[in-house]
């Protein structure tokens, strides 16, 4: 069944070469037919890398793997497949991410714990590493600078665009390149919905100022954002940074030289992070929470989470009913403080409730304009402190029942 | 829209009366039309009681009455609406609460505040109590001993079946009778599931007492059970005990002597509970998911409802598919402490996954036919510890979106 692109769905964009990446994608066969579905990267020695990755407490043997590596700091190949998660494959799942790690590092020649891996699909089926390695020597004869678009739609699942975004950023004054390819939640009987994403930049950078970077920028894209409130097994977010670009020392510890790779590297991740939302099962609304006035900012994004994963308010969003009684719930059941009788709803910029009741003869009439489009703004003020904080996701409709519902095989 | 009843639905069991209940339904007009919506009930003098409420933070007036009247442990009546829940409407709010119970405490001849009241409805409109206190005295004047079924439908909103549930408890060698009525959940724009329940025995159980049984009732009775994971700002369970019946004098802590009596209270409470979640939004089928091997029970009670709150596993059960991959997420996801490689998972009496892989060769056959039932019971066993729970759901279909994907009005 092919399925139709998402109505959020963005162009990607154009995506020039980053020196010392060389990518592409093949074909092994794993799940898909007529497809890429494995993607390999080689990196040019001395490039550091940083990873986070799910929080949740069952992760696939690939993340293992990625875990494993990371203390090194260093990186020379990154290996994806898709169709097969290898999660909860016990032993066989770890063998089979050793086999392909072993392959990869043959072909660049590096250790094998400078290989990151990475898998998204099916949970629970043993990876068929033969099909993947088999596919690696070809795959790795013909990789290049340009073939950005062909990895970011070889990682697909059920993803219904291919996710990219670019920045540059100055080191000094020195312009750097920073680029990322993401997947995430698709349709047709997907077992879960992994988000991935990998990120590349010609900046050299030391591997423990790369990871602080990633560790915040994620917390304010990725970890900020939800579709269905369900944690991957899979999730994982890689930057790695080839160091071939020209450009004062950085030192170990960051620090102020990286001020603009930072805030450009945020923007590029908070992008990314949308694009998955855009993609959401079923996602016809791209909505943006706005939680003010919380005891702490903490406590804000407690809030925001707890009314971006409300099925009511989601289910609301998807007939847009601007049905703030069902916002005010989600605030009471986030378990933070918050004083009913201080409390402000928004939608679209119009105060509709305020100070523990409905504003008297507000204007319906934007409200009800506002929530026909497709990108909805709802904002929170609690009336308690100054904590803030922002959460994004989208709207619950037929179509995550239909994606969701529908058998596996 | 006439609402198709659940095909979960179970029959309104007789309920005989109960010495010192006086019970009633009126049409009030508040937001129905055509049908009651307000019920009146008059208990004997001495009644003692018990409450419990949302935990949600933002909650209705009447919640908010409730809870400061039960100091007192004292009832003598109880004014249920339904159409509008006396949320989120500030000051009007509370002086229709105020308005309410003084029309009522007039009527039976007792202070106000051992009047109880439960609104459930629509969020954020002031409830119109001229209407509600002007059909009191009628409504009292017939109230009688045999109206159960009246009450019991005069509490509905959008379920599409009215429940209830009795069951007979030993004091000593004294047969006392234990009834309660409950609403949950139901159809047609509605602006929250609300979970209301009433409970009534012609027990003399003093007020702590009562107080202890119901808290540990609820706990493993609606405390248990999800429908879409959004706590209500109007959930309240009362049990009143009119003190009619003979029996030996109860201690005020209660003690052996209720052993019987908490053991049918309990009971009482999940049938209520269940048939809550029979007629959950979109319901196909009734998951019962246990969860054995935690390191606790309080461990084990987050990972039941961490499965029972996944929307990934509830769709997966609406397609009837036995997606146990799904399941490992949403262990993972609870943050409790779990093994990948000790979890085991099993669907209808047959085990699919043990020891952190797939079992080779489990016989599918039981389970396929198990999933296309009406009634799914979902294993796991964490290999941890001796900690278990049980929480009890219903599949996520698309009936669930029509219900609250619609515009309010």
């Amino acid at each position: 069944m092919a399925l139709a692109v998402s109505p959020l769905a963005v162009p990607l964009p154009e995506l020039p070469p980053i020196a010392g990446v060389r990518l592409g994608a093949a074909e092994a066969g794993i799940r898909y037919k007529g497809r890429t579905d494995v993607v390999m990267v080689e990196l040019a020695a001395g490039t550091t890398v940083a990873g986070v990755f799910t929080s949740n407490k069952c992760p696939g043997a690939p993340v293992d793997w990625c875990r494993a590596a990371l203390p090194s700091g260093k990186a020379r190949a990154l290996v994806v497949n898709a169709g097969n998660a290898n999660v909860f494959t016990g032993r066989a799942g770890a063998n089979a991410a050793k086999a392909t790690a072993a392959a990869a590092s043959d072909l660049v020649g590096c250790p094998q714990k400078q290989v990151y891996l990475a898998s998204t699909g099916v949970i629970g089926e043993v990876l068929p590493h033969e099909r993947l390695t088999a596919a690696l020597p070809a795959l790795h004869a013909r990789l290049s600078e340009d073939a950005w678009e062909d990895a970011a739609r070889g990682i697909m699942t059920t993803d219904t665009f291919p996710k990219a975004a670019t920045r540059t950023a100055l080191i000094g004054d020195a312009t750097v390149r920073i680029t990322g390819i993401a997947k995430g939640s698709g349709m047709i009987a997907p077992d879960m919905a992994t988000m991935l994403c990998f990120v590349f930049t010609d900046a050299k950078i030391p591997a423990a100022a790369l990871q602080a970077m990633l560790r915040k920028g994620t917390d304010g894209s990725f970890n900020c954002t939800t579709v269905d409130s369900d944690t991957s097994t899979s999730d994982t977010v890689l930057l790695f940074a080839t160091g071939q670009a020209k450009h004062p020392r950085v030192p170990a510890e960051g620090g102020r030289m990286l001020a603009d790779f930072a805030r450009q590297l945020n923007d590029l991740l908070l992008d990314l992070a949308l694009q998955v939302i855009r993609d959401g099962e079923g996602a016809q609304k791209l909505v943006r929470i706005d939680v003010t006035g919380a005891v702490s900012g903490k406590s804000a994004k407690r809030v925001a989470m707890a009314i971006a994963n409300s099925p009511l308010v989601k289910t609301a969003i998807a007939g847009e009913d601007a049905n703030w009684g069902r916002i005010v719930m989600a605030v009471g059941k986030a378990g933070e403080p918050a004083d009913r009788d201080s409390i402000s709803v928004g939608i679209g910029g119009t105060w509709m409730a305020r100070d523990g009741g409905v504003v008297p003869g507000y204007d319906e009439a934007p409200v009800v304009a506002h929530m026909k489009g497709s990108e909805i703004e709802i904002a929170v003020d609690l009336g308690l402190g100054r904590g803030k904080a922002t959460a994004w996701t989208c709207d619950l409709t037929h179509g995550y029942i239909d994606i969701n519902g529908s058998y596996r095989s």
